[in-house]
């Protein structure tokens, strides 16, 4: 629903948000947890432009009140668990106060301006940390697109199996490893084969991937044993992140047979840190994704006319790199692909309907990824096993390089946007991360 | 390491400590956390005989001092996980001192029993809860007898992949809908589709199923980035439970592709509340699995002689069915299937290891399930998948009544014990569940 808070001619008096090209306009505050400008105790906070909003400093000041007040307290234990928990109507609440106190024409943004030194951090002296307290994450595989580019490397005649169309296929990820933006990911160990070897090896992964997803965090979740209908799993869902669900090619390869990736996935996943909320994505809902001639309909507990319709959210992400010898020969990052989320085959509140249709119970904090997003062209495709096609197309780096799959000290950045006629960009930020040897664990920040 | 707590002649002055048949003696002492007996806050206590000692009354009482009280405080937050996370010495010491005063024959245990009243709680008056906060939960697949039968249903050529004697096969599960013995499971609905139907169909699974499995609590845990030697492994781990990995076949078929399971189990999986602490099962270690003539040596990373010699662990596990029917005509519950745990190709280290191989960080409280136990025999089958032989070999009950696959009503009870000559016998307690109709959400306990 859009209201008073998505109108594009709002002005903040923090002036860095009024710039055309933020991520974090007035329109937009997503909410994230930061260690730093002041305390070393986790605190939530929302983004403005380059500045972050200390939500309890607007609780000990007094410019926020009511229902709004009610939702900031609940992020006081440096997670945002609780305010999750607490559904739709306390985020609308908080999203609410905040504009009201960070717009150049109020009377309470008057107030909040005077207390800006108290109120507000530079981003650029926070550590942001993961937002929630990840109980359970779990991983999709949406995208038809990098299903049948993958299905297609393993299957030539057999790309896409026959239930992809039936299931939004997913399955259980790490929790524990789930790390902030610009953790360290240390490249992995593990057992591989090659097909001319009688035996398997065990050593670092030479076929080192990241992964573009979306992720959404649930909100108010469900009990054990009921189900949230499709009509419900808009509410259910608090916002959204950037997810890199790095991925060690030649592991997974070896191992994925008959129960699926392990630990060709689990030594970490990089989110980006400031949750989107729904609300700020309201304006860029599109339709789901069109089925071709012939594709089966969702079953009944998967389709609803208002899901066909408005089911998709029109993101535009971008997968970038940076190698260490770019780092050295100072070239900037350079972009990998692009694409947009709408070309999912599954929405979102499908995966979430699926994912409790067997009373399966989502808890607030639950990570939900959408699997790698890639389109129909090689420019969209959403990792490096499909960019390269397996090792056999590689990828040239601006320094001459190429790159079959990641490289001891690669930067890879994800970043994403919203963007239409007549509203406010809605920027994620972005999600980082480089890659460091095996042995090398002293950098990392989680 | 076997000490003066394993002596087979302690006797305790809780009476039925003493009785052959106890799951619980003294040399048992397994921990748990409980509602009830006076509190409805959860309250950590470990077992004896037919009652529960509570560990803050033990602290407030002065029973318990040093390493031992410091040990009982850590259970003060009413889940196992700190003390889980102090490691074996902390688990150990608290081990002594509860041996001490529950002894007859010592000087704290006189003090003890004469506040008996005030220490101890009726194991019947109280509620059992799961026992630790579990982050995650993985579930393996290490019983070779079980992954042969299950993969010639499928493939009848080739039962056994060629991964499966160099990696131990596991899978992330779902932490949410773990439940404690006694909850009822709701049958869970999805989808499946018959090879003879063009389109699946959503409805009630009719091929649910239990499977008979043994947990690791883990202790201390590794930090990401780093790997957990074999050595090591052994003293990751707190202790062990029964559970019950819930499984809808119908699903599971259609949705494992390439994947693996999801909703096929997701929607429950119950553990047995008592923790049996590592120490407890010190008398009953046992070669690791005697692999066969032409079976490949585990890789490096995989093998030391103490984990051959000394890796496996002596449990006989017990399947028990008791239907609607059954409880009716009262008649009792009636044992499947009997197995013994040093069946299992992997020992729970090797899967510790293999688990944190890729610098995966494990965390306190985590669970790691060891995968449906089998045995090479028929009545050593552990869940009714391989039991009925995907239907076709039908189990007979005493009513007459005939189980392909768990009907509702049916109550499956899991036990488990350890029995060595000059040794005390070590029980599991019991891992309960009873599967209700698809609609009956009243009953579930979680």
């Amino acid at each position: 629903v859009l209201d008073e808070t998505h109108r594009a001619d709002l002005r903040s008096w923090v002036a860095s948000a009024n710039t055309p090209t933020t991520d974090f306009p007035i329109q937009n505050l997503p909410l994230g947890v930061f260690r730093g400008g002041g305390s070393e105790t986790p605190r939530a906070g929302a983004a403005i432009g380059d500045q972050v909003v200390v939500l309890e400093a607007l609780v000990r000041l007094g410019l926020v009140e009511g229902a709004a007040r009610d939702a900031a307290l609940l992020c006081a234990g440096g997670t945002l668990n609780a305010l999750m928990a607490a559904g739709p109507d306390a985020r609308r609440a908080l999203r609410g106060g905040l504009v009201d106190l960070l717009r150049a024409d109020t009377a309470v943004g008057a107030r909040a301006r005077a207390a800006s030194a108290h109120i507000l951090v530079d981003a650029r002296n926070v550590e942001m940390l993961v937002p929630a307290s990840v109980g359970d994450y779990t991983d999709f595989y949406a995208s038809i697109h990098h299903a049948t580019n993958v299905g297609s490397m393993f299957r030539p005649d057999n790309p896409l199996l026959p239930n992809y169309k039936y299931v939004p296929i997913g399955y259980h990820g790490r929790a524990s490893s789930i790390v902030a933006s610009g953790s360290h990911v240390v490249r992995p160990s593990g057992q591989s084969k090659n097909d001319a070897d009688a035996e398997p090896t065990f050593g670092p992964s030479r076929r080192l991937d990241y992964e573009l997803e979306v992720g959404a965090f649930i909100g108010s979740g469900n009990r054990l044993g009921h189900s949230i209908p499709l009509a419900d799993a808009e509410e259910r869902m608090f916002g959204l992140c950037l997810v890199n669900d790095w991925s060690a090619r030649d592991l997974q390869s070896w191992e994925y047979q008959p129960l699926g990736p392990f630990l060709a996935k689990n030594f970490a996943t990089t989110v980006s840190p400031w949750v989107v909320t729904m609300d700020a994505l309201a304006p860029f809902r599109a339709p789901a994704f069109t089925r071709a001639n012939g594709d089966p309909r969702p079953l009944a507990y998967l389709a609803s006319p208002s899901n066909e319709s408005a089911g998709g959210i029109d993101i535009q992400l971008e997968v970038w790199i940076r190698s260490e010898r770019m780092r050295r020969e100072s070239v900037r990052a350079v972009r990998l692909s692009r694409v947009r989320f709408t070309e999912m085959y599954w929405t979102l509140a499908q995966l979430v309907t699926h994912h409790a249709s067997n009373g399966c119970n989502l808890t607030a904090g639950d990570l939900i990824a959408s699997g790698t997003v890639s389109g129909p062209t090689r420019d969209s495709r959403g990792c490096l096993l499909e960019l390269a096609w397996r090792g056999t197309e590689p990828v040239t780096l601006p320094t001459g390089e190429q790159r079959r799959f990641l490289e001891d000290g690669d930067e890879v950045i994800f970043r994403g946007f919203c963007e239409r006629e007549g509203f406010a960009r809605i920027g994620f930020g972005e999600c980082r991360g480089t890659v460091v040897g095996p042995g090398d664990t002293t950098a990392i920040t989680s």
